[in-house]
């Protein structure tokens, strides 16, 4: 697949069939993706938790904020909700700073899921002391980035902006729209 | 390719072939690539500065700061610079916070570039100020990583980590070499 198809194809699913089951090794997999990707002065300080399994998935899902533009809609219902997910954590013993290398890892994690027939969410409201008790999450990890992970079940269209309006959408077919802004718009010339 | 040859090939290039030129629709289309991927609560508040002219190279490349680890190398030479930069802007007219937005697009941006025979290297280390000044940016716009891109003439090898020793180095015969951590050091367990 080209990488421009590869990309608009990798839009944010909160949708899923959840009754399907994500392979550990396709997590693995994942990681091995954003292990090979850049990270600031070669620091490498992103360690992942992975989870697939429905008990799992049961603990970390009611630690996460869902589409804040969905007024009317509190999250996917059981039955779709997300298969597997990703934690970003930064380890606090390797860096105090993680600059971004925690959207470059999930930029490459989320066009690896694509790849292979999956889509998610890149999700940074977090209940993070919430999360963290679950867990049991040691004091040397920072919460970074939730990927919830699955086999999506909506269908995401890109379009034009309007009146500068960047809330994404959901119409009479539950299709979600998202507005994005045109190139000669993002390009700026002094 | 698929996508891990693809990530692979990713690595961070820092000498070019200076006299090849990078057209400016291929940097357009890169942005594109950008303006595809996600962005926090899809706000889209990155802008872009695009450049591909000698002269315009020659106004940046002052302001970089090059390859920390390399302690003997003040950066390309003359004849081994980029041809081309991506300036990632954040636009505080839009947001006053850029999450990781701009990891997430320089990510997309350089897969992009290594998909069209280009390479490069994200920088964040920035005389910020200084390119402030040369560039005559507004307040308005906050410098968040530059991305310099060229035809790489130098060869970037991924090696096992050894002693936890995460430093980049360059070999006798100039081979970069980039010590990455294994996934297994990267999955953890609780």
């Amino acid at each position: 697949m080209k990488l421009k198809e590869l990309i608009a194809g990798t839009r944010s699913y909160r949708r899923f069939d959840e009754s399907y089951t994500i392979d550990y090794s396709s997590l693995e997999n994942l990681i091995d993706l954003a292990r090979l990707s850049a990270s600031g002065a070669n620091r490498q300080p992103l360690k992942y938790l992975i989870y697939n399994s429905p008990e799992d998935c049961r603990r970390i899902f009611p630690s996460l904020v869902w589409a804040a533009y969905l007024k009317d809609w509190g999250g996917p219902a059981e039955g779709e909700r997300p298969s597997g997910y990703i934690i970003i954590l930064g380890d606090k013993s390797i860096s105090e700073v993680f600059g971004v290398d925690h959207g470059i890892a999930a930029q490459s994690i989320m066009l690896g899921a694509t790849e292979s027939g999956l889509g998610g969410c890149m999700i940074a409201s977090i209940k993070r002391e919430d999360l963290r008790k679950e867990l049991s999450l040691p004091d040397r990890y920072e919460i970074l980035l939730i990927l919830a992970l699955g086999k999506p079940v909506e269908h995401v269209i890109i379009d034009d902006i309007k009146d500068n309006d960047i809330k994404y959408w959901r119409d009479g077919e539950k299709i979600h729209h998202v507005p994005k802004r045109p190139v000669n718009e993002l390009i700026i010339k002094l």
